[in-house]
């Protein structure tokens, strides 16, 4: 037995979200039945990121175990040669059976989109969130900056999540400009439901001059939902990567030892 | 009666083409429906470009006549309001009722879209052509350039085209990166069925190796659909716009009497 990592990408348009749902397709669905049928035994992934309906990926990550001889990295052809071409296998790797990508530490980054100009394009509807409104990204980078590091985020976490505790930490916030479009690239170690989303949101009315840039300071202590601006529609959100430094030290040290055996 | 010109942008993704088909659903088909119900009376719009399934547009023209009271620049906003996410009236105003889309002297520019890198990114698969293999946007460019001016196409046409002549004239083709992307930039007075796509399959070939970038010399010689690259895929192709002269003469002209009579 061993257990196989995969490094997805799909376009969340056609789908209700990662997770398994009664009332239409999801992402780990179509990969538990491309598994099953390649390898004729049932398979199901572990996802790392349940991403809601509409949100797309870049780096998603999924794990499975197989009684398979094929080794992991032949994995993603052989997957891509049967999904359909809005999900695709960036990567497929052997992992140690006891790695649980939802359980071990990781370095999560997502950005969102905005299409900021006088017009949609029919062509970006989909990946990107739109407005005329002008937005002004100094402003925006500047509140950005003050999302960086440990915080209580309960203002930014949708009221119906239950969890432990709203403290999270962010490595980086920044918000860059390409052409018309707008993009706010965040990582961090974890992230609350909806929190990449309400972010965007707030962001996007400092940015209209709604808000002064040090209000986030306000609403972060507010720990009040409504102290926080509007969720961003999802269609803007992609997942980009995840990163397990774990797995990185591990590969790091096998490199080593493989290089030592390869001297001796 | 008046005539109103539409500057209309598509994702062509979910549409059998412009052109009224019996087998799907045509933008064309979209805007006569919507006008229709609109104006309360039958309309049927002209199309400047009749862009096959897949296609997408950022300006391609269309012009109806009407009854109606309604002034021209108000048709964009009524007609976003009925029209699905995927059609967008980026503009509409009076022409004069002579004015014909496909008989007026016009001006044309497209672009072809490839996404060159090693792994194809699901968001862009409809909007643009994945290659894995590195292409070199120097000689592209290069051999780009030996298309502008007045040459015989029927290399650079589909072979069932029945028209009279295939000489056509370009006015400029270039070829520009935008990250990842490769973006071929074509503006002539006119072009052949698919030779957009066939010399950006024929582009695609330079920048592989396969041709030396003078090789379009001789391709262009040799008056033979045999001679040139393979036809692009539709959905890397973008109608960008249409000028027209001769409306802007006159809505030269216009402004300048009125504003002498403002000056008398």
């Amino acid at each position: 037995m061993k257990r196989v990592m995969l490094t997805v990408a799909y376009d969340g348009t056609n789908y209700h979200g990662w997770q398994l749902q009664s009332n239409g397709i999801s992402i780990e669905e179509v990969l538990n039945r491309c598994l099953t049928q390649l390898l004729k035994e049932p398979v199901q992934v572990i996802g790392a990121s349940r991403t809601d309906a509409g949100v797309h990926a870049w780096g998603n990550i999924a794990v499975f175990d197989t009684q398979a001889r094929m080794p992991g990295e032949k994995f993603s052809y052989a997957l891509n040669q049967r999904l359909p071409e809005d999900i695709r296998i960036r990567d497929s790797r052997e992992v140690p059976a006891d790695f649980h990508p939802r359980k071990t530490d990781s370095i999560k980054t997502y950005e969102y989109r905005i299409l900021n100009e006088e017009f949609p394009n029919p062509v970006k509807r989909l990946y990107s969130h739109f407005t005329y409104i002008p937005l002004d990204e100094k402003r925006m980078r500047e509140a950005a900056l003050l999302f960086v590091g440990e915080h209580d985020f309960k203002s930014f976490c949708s009221v119906n999540a239950q969890v432990e505790s709203t403290v999270r930490t962010i490595y980086s916030c920044d918000v860059a400009r390409e052409g018309t479009e707008l993009i706010i690239r965040i990582s961090g170690a974890g992230f609350l439901y909806n929190m990449v989303r309400i972010i965007a949101g707030t962001l996007m009315e400092i940015g209209s001059g709604k808000y002064p840039p040090e209000a986030v300071k306000e609403m972060l202590e507010a720990k009040n939902r409504a102290a926080a601006g509007p969720t961003a529609p999802a269609r803007g959100l992609t997942l980009i990567s995840y990163e397990f430094p774990a797995l990185k030290e591990k590969a790091g040290q096998q490199a080593a030892e493989e290089k030592s055996e390869k001297t001796v």
